[in-house]
């Protein structure tokens, strides 16, 4: 049997209950975004670690060093928000072929210290390594949340509002244009490709839904809506209903869709890498975040609700409900749209 | 210019002042075994990370996935060792070539959690991805220690004495036999290549050099004794002098280099990845540290002073005195035995 054959998530089952060894102060181990481990009686630790492979998750021609730098640690820290945590400290691992050109390299961590700057993270350390082949990042990074805001996936309850911090879907279209290179104007494709290549991870929404009180699960959108969504569910022992007329489809991802005749909602919900947050709200306490995020500049988009029943659906625009199998970017599997 | 040009040293010079965005409570950051973080009053965090790369530190042919997976922990876990601290919390990237066996992976990931058993670490998580080319293996590694026992490798002074918590070279040896098919006797071969890919990591050497309270500096040896003695010569700003025979050779080593044709000093002195750990201990309290040492099991060897010439130099059989250039394995410049 190979890994394509069971997936990713496959895996993580079956060699979890291995590596706990000693589980005092482990709030969460493997299946989260981030490990949570308790530092003491007020703060827990939150790790995360990315690897990711050239030709498999990026395409060095698509962007230059600064940016792929830039979302090297990008894809750490939004995992760090997703527990509703602050990130601290990079470690990068790097495995270079022996092509690569110095001023690459450097453009490279410049990219990264820019990301890391704007978060107030160090860049303390890692392994500089020579590759045969491909060019490997992987980047660890740390964080700290006080022990009673950490976001989890497995502690959603049915009845809570579903809410996005930001609309889906546009890194796929981005990742789409550079696949294909589709013929559309520069002014629709950029803001596309930007949220493929340069995302923004939603540090400020997550420290916003870890200190509200009435934030039950969170998670960031790297797989896609569907998917990511899913782990909530199945994690926490949920089903979901979507409402299709309150997914935010942006204006540029419409407009690329009607290009590339493509669905604009398949891609918000199946395509990957968007970085923002899946939340899960107390429903009483809805309106009262709303008007609170409302007035931090943070966008709040309730999408569906939490239900008994397993499986997502979604009541298209028509009335009908129709069910949704999670069927996000599996790099195992190959399940992608 | 290329990576090679300089090397990875060469390299971590040029961009290690670029990350430190928020120097508070950073002991240290790049340029030592691990990065040293203060958490509180007391304690450290301590945090390393180690990449290996398929055909560049490892023949996947050499050794089962159960050694492998043990190997790849060890390497860091002698990093905490050598900063005297307590390992704690494994996290562990993979990526994985389409071919490869799901039996494979999960002997990889068995053979890590028996260390893991060993030395008390949980493996909580990580990222598993595809490859399409090479296996590379990412592990990250947390620790702690106490402020006041961390060691470094920047804190030696001329007049300390250097010990060896173990012998060199073997792996070196190990390495060549695998490389070479030499043809040498089982018996010879074994404990070779067994310090080649299944090391042992130093934990509780470095947890006695850190509570002794006289050891001033300390590193793995993972490029090699000449190389690794160096970054605490160049760091502390001191030389060094060796004494040949003071340097322990094993029988094994001796033995498979007559049979090589190499000279057992030679890999002693500049083979890699014995992750025995190099110390300096201040000279009034050796015997002292000695005797305590014989006391609780542990091997220390001495085998030269730190001086203020800088360089290093080892002193022959003959009485004459040698410049040792540090020529450990630096995977860029290529500068190896």
């Amino acid at each position: 049997m190979r890994l394509c054959d069971i997936g990713e998530f496959g895996f993580i089952d079956r060699i979890a209950p291995m590596g706990l060894i000693r589980p005092e102060h482990v709030v969460r181990g493997i299946g989260d975004d981030c490990a949570v481990i308790e530092l003491d009686d007020v703060n827990c630790l939150l790790i995360t670690t990315d690897l990711l492979v050239e030709r498999v998750h990026f395409q060095r021609s698509w962007s230059t060093a600064h940016i792929l730098g830039r979302k090297a640690l990008a894809v750490n820290v939004s995992d760090i928000a997703a527990c509703g945590g602050i990130p601290r400290d990079a470690f990068v691992s790097i495995a270079v072929p022996g092509h690569i050109e110095l001023e690459w390299l450097e453009s490279f961590y410049q990219g990264m210290t820019s990301l890391a700057g704007e978060f107030d993270i160090n860049v303390l350390g890692g392994d500089t390594t020579r590759s045969r082949s491909d060019l490997v990042i992987n980047v660890a990074l740390t964080g700290v949340v006080p022990r009673d805001e950490v976001l989890l996936r497995n502690t959603a309850q049915p009845g809570d509002i579903i809410v996005l911090t930001g609309p889906t879907g546009q890194s796929a279209a981005g990742c789409e244009i550079l696949l294909h290179q589709h013929q559309i104007p520069d002014s629709l494709a950029d803001p596309l490709t930007k949220a493929h290549l340069d995302p923004r991870p939603h540090v400020k929404e997550g420290r916003f839904l870890a200190t509200c009180h009435c934030c039950s699960a969170a998670i960031d959108v790297s797989d896609g809506l569907s998917s990511d969504l899913g782990h909530i569910c199945s994690q926490s022992g949920t089903g979901a209903l979507l409402c299709e007329d309150k997914i935010p489809l942006t204006e540029a991802l419409s407009s690329a869709c009607r290009h590339m005749g493509r669905d604009p909602l398949d891609l918000a919900l199946h395509g990957g890498e968007d970085y923002v947050l899946i939340a899960t709200i107390k429903e009483a306490s809805l309106s009262r975040l709303e008007d609170e995020a409302k007035h931090q500049g943070i966008d709040l988009f309730p999408i569906g609700i939490l239900q008994e029943k397993p499986g997502i659906e979604i009541v298209r625009r028509s009335g009908i409900t129709e069910a949704v199998p999670p069927r996000g970017w599996n790099h195992f599997t190959k399940t992608s749209e």
